[in-house]
């Protein structure tokens, strides 16, 4: 995010694709270059709202497309986002077949994957340690130099 | 698994280790290096029956312990058995938080990831591809090559 050829490199490349994609706090990057003005987008639930300072708007969904941009959540989300789309681009057939041979029937142990669906004490602790990995002033920062 | 040195190392560590734990397809692994005669095991759903071949007995929960043996499904199988694993070890409130920052909150997009849930199309072609995959005829020549 800070690295401003690459932010260009990526706007030039995203500006003429056919899709624009990205997984986790992916969609930071897509937004610092430039690419998700007007663009509903998810993002690693911790960063989802830094989304709004790059002129995107936040969906709180794990797979989400609009136009040609398509956006998956945080980390393991990005499981059924990349399921998806190989359904989408490959044929449902092709999706069924993937998510078979990888065996991808989960069952999480905690059923607290979600801040909506967490404890608060894990919660306040998960915050607490990714507000130190993912500082808002970098985003904003990052924003203000790019013109946004 | 045609590698005698590295299951005969495995065989020296394991026989000593606290735990002894694999994830997917690494049971069958365990199995050749002698570690799983009499237990209950997992492993990759295809790969699964092949368990037999060491002596070992195939179970097909996603998570199996039995004593000491800790073994997991087939690839994203692990994200559950990695999590249990973390709460057994470091406490629930640790694997809580864990499950929490991996956004593990999934939603497969088709709900076809075991061979009981697939059609018998998507079935079909799978056991087409990972019967040339993982050939039963070296689970056999291992388990004999190995005295069992």
């Amino acid at each position: 995010m800070q690295n401003d050829e690459f932010l260009d490199g990526l706007h030039h490349v995203g500006r003429q694709a056919k899709w624009v994609t990205s997984v986790c706090t992916g969609s930071l990057l897509l937004g610092a270059a430039g690419l998700l003005q007007g663009y509903r987008a998810a993002s690693y639930w911790y960063a989802r709202d830094y989304l709004e300072s790059f002129g995107a708007i936040p969906d709180s969904a794990r797979i989400v497309i609009d136009r040609n941009r398509a956006t998956g959540g945080g980390m393991t989300a990005g499981v059924d986002f990349g399921l998806h789309l190989a359904g989408l681009w490959a044929g449902e057939s092709a999706g069924k077949l993937v998510e078979l041979c990888m065996e991808y029937a989960p069952a999480p142990p905690y059923g607290c994957g979600r801040p909506e669906l967490a404890d608060e004490a894990t919660l306040n602790t998960a915050k607490n340690i990714l507000g130190g990995k993912m500082p808002k002033d970098v985003v904003i920062e990052t924003a203000k130099r790019r013109g946004m």
